[in-house]
């Protein structure tokens, strides 16, 4: 009975609980791009529960319509994932990746991509935000304290080694390592830089742009981002005036949002460049490396961005050998979680690719500056031409919103992830019961 | 009120409804390969109601858990389709194909992979198999009765026109169009080529194997495909058995479910070439484009093989415009439905690469034929160095089982798609609540 008393003892996840919470930016045109012209910012949130009532979270940012799918998808997870030890988790964390990534049944619905793999991603995320929140520590204070062994230990090479070995990601960390501290201590008293987004969605006025602009001026933002890909000649008017705004010395990106061919991105990626553009953004289908690589070649030296619709390490890793990505965008959200992002930061300092993430929507900036710290302290080591997105919206959502100040992200100091949202927001936004939805005619 | 007199007449897609069907073929280790060693052949099986009671009938082909996931997803769809003409639907299936797939919202979930592709897939199809059974003939007649226009309707060529333009689409099919009659007529009386995969799944004894083998060859096939990827000594040793009991002259491919590195494919493909091997199937990821150019360019002339796991035709466009893929393994269920697939043929067709779909599972042979026999009779023009996959298992639970004889599908001839299942069959694998699992302890 030593045994059983044993197990009583031993804290397990007990129960997961996956919540459907979208909120109404539609109504607002928030968010609108190209590609999206009527989001409502959603998250499929996940709580993971243990024996000894602790908990972590994670969640899927999704865009309305099919929240309740990816809901399903976490859900659907929960049988592998009760009854596995919490200290057995923290202790291999690469192997609790592999095992909900490996799952040859779950796989097929993939392989690595998609729904299945972003609920896998949630779950990661959320035993990752547990591990931080045990330890009393913000994310990315947690993984700079590991060795560069262990933070090899957490990546999965499988299909990685034809360009980055095991060898190779242990010389990369083991090269930053002995400076660590002086990259922590500067995040702590000056933070990250952050670029912002707000100013320039495509639904918005241009009066309504123009107020947004001189406003993340006078915040101290130096690199500003617009959407375009609707029409070209109106692009290259709102371009032309947002230049005009700013003046020659503010960095000014587009977002395409995937709506071009291969042909027509050079094209009109050429004509914005006579009015200065530093990157151009999903500038067509995501997964179309060859595409990218064509582009990049053609509309150098402005810079070719994307990531935030990259499915996985293998997709990431053809894009960085190839130079078909100059600015690498990874997402907290999309791939298999930090495990996979980890991956996916060694690849980009292997390749001397700087990581600017995607960020905005729901929790995407708390939870994606970890990240970019974690990058900046323990392996590409520099926070040159680096900046973290930034967009306004839904950050009171938070138990600790984003906080920038002076352009720049200021290091968060909680314990966890950064994904955990209030209470009062999950009740007040849960769809389709929560009071937003269930008194609105919308 | 006339309005309502003619809605009331007006044939308009109604309901739908999706069932989780899984076979327990893990019992006995069919369909086990290096991959997935132990799957459950399964379907989330969608039925499309019209308001005047006709149907369709479409699936996605899954492995076991995660069907409950792929359900969920198809059944979310149905607030996009029901009230939908079934006329405007059939007048225009390109135009259903991009309702679905640029569905702003549920398109973040991928894009166009994954879960919520897949399951647009599944909705297609449904309503091809509607469409086909509503004229009374088999789908690979109906879609070969369309004008080489016709057909181009139904392909969506975003993100293709890099490599393959509407011109360049007709331009193909008017190629082929003179001479559809006589390739028509040629698969009526001789049936389409087939390889079979029965005879080397992983899980099965050497004496089990060399049964099946000599049992393959008296059924006149000369084309054999084995599943290899667990250990290497093993697979060589397997291989040369095969080769032995087959002779010379019978073509053998091998089938590595994605478990090799790029540098371990190569060397592995060569040691196996030495006994002869055809085509070499994933050798590593099936996302990895630049991979799979290495492999293909170090192994010539063994063959590079891949496709049932390839998410869409961006994906696919990459492999068959970069050699990294000699054999076009298209899949019935795995992208978005025939119209995409259609797109792949095109592509498949103007590269100069063979299409030999991905069979077998749960009716992968009875769907996937139409698309084979559409592409000899409209698109490609031959069957030279094309074979259908053909497995054993589970035909009997459709309602028109594939037919291979002396080595070669004959040519269905009910209406329909082949995706119809038997009411029985779907009453008795019904997950969880059919007399098989419900019974069952295992």
């Amino acid at each position: 009975m030593a045994e059983l008393g044993e197990d009583s003892a031993r804290e397990v996840i007990s129960r997961i609980v996956v919540r459907d919470i979208r909120f109404p930016t539609s109504r607002y045109l928030d968010g609108s791009d190209a590609m999206n012209p009527d989001p409502d910012y959603s998250a499929a949130y996940v709580t993971i529960y243990t024996s000894h009532n602790n908990s972590g979270d994670g969640f899927v940012f999704t865009i309305g319509r099919g929240t309740d799918i990816q809901v399903n998808a976490i859900a659907a997870l929960e049988g592998l994932l009760v009854g596995l030890s919490v200290d057995d988790l923290f202790s291999d964390m690469g192997a609790f990746w592999r095992l909900l990534t490996y799952d040859s049944q779950l796989r097929w619905l993939g392989p690595e991509k998609g729904v299945v793999h972003m609920a896998i991603g949630a779950v990661v995320n959320a035993v990752w935000d547990m591990f931080a929140k045990r330890e009393g520590v913000p994310l990315w204070r947690l993984l700079s304290s590991f060795t560069p062994q262990e933070i090899v230990n957490l990546v999965d090479f499988r299909y990685l080694t034809d360009c980055l070995t095991n060898a190779e990601a242990l010389a990369i960390l083991e090269k930053a390592a002995p400076s660590r501290d002086e990259r922590s201590q500067d995040l702590v008293d000056n933070g990250y830089p952050a670029y912002i987004t707000s100013a320039g969605w495509l639904g918005y006025s241009d009066e309504k742009v123009a107020v947004l602009v001189a406003e993340a001026l006078a915040r101290g933002f130096t690199h500003l981002k617009m959407k375009v890909g609707r029409d070209i000649d109106d692009d290259v008017r709102r371009v032309a005036m947002v230049r005009a705004l700013v003046g020659p010395d503010v960095k000014l990106s587009v977002d395409v949002n995937q709506t071009w061919e291969v042909d027509e991105a050079i094209a009109n990626t050429r004509r914005l460049g006579e009015h200065g553009i530093y990157w151009v953004e999903e500038p067509t289908s995501p997964d179309d490396v060859i595409g990218f690589g064509t582009i990049a070649r053609a509309v150098h030296p402005v810079k070719v961005a994307t990531g935030e619709h990259v499915a996985n390490r293998v997709m990431f890793k053809q894009f960085l050998a190839t130079g078909a990505m100059d600015v690498c965008q990874i997402d907290a959200c999309r791939v298999g979680g930090v495990n996979e992002n980890i991956s996916i930061l060694l690849l980009a300092a292997k390749f001397g690719v700087p990581v600017c993430p995607h960020a905005g929507g729901v929790g995407l900036c708390e939870v994606v500056q970890h990240l970019s710290m974690f990058d900046y302290i323990a392996v590409s080591g520099t926070s040159e031409n680096r900046w973290i997105e930034f967009a306004d919206h839904l950050h009171e959502h938070f138990v600790e919103p984003a906080l920038v100040r002076d352009g720049r992200y200021r290091a968060p100091q909680g314990p966890g992830s950064g994904a955990s949202m209030l209470a009062a927001s999950l009740d007040e936004y849960s769809f389709p019961g929560g009071p937003t939805w269930s008194t609105s005619n919308e």
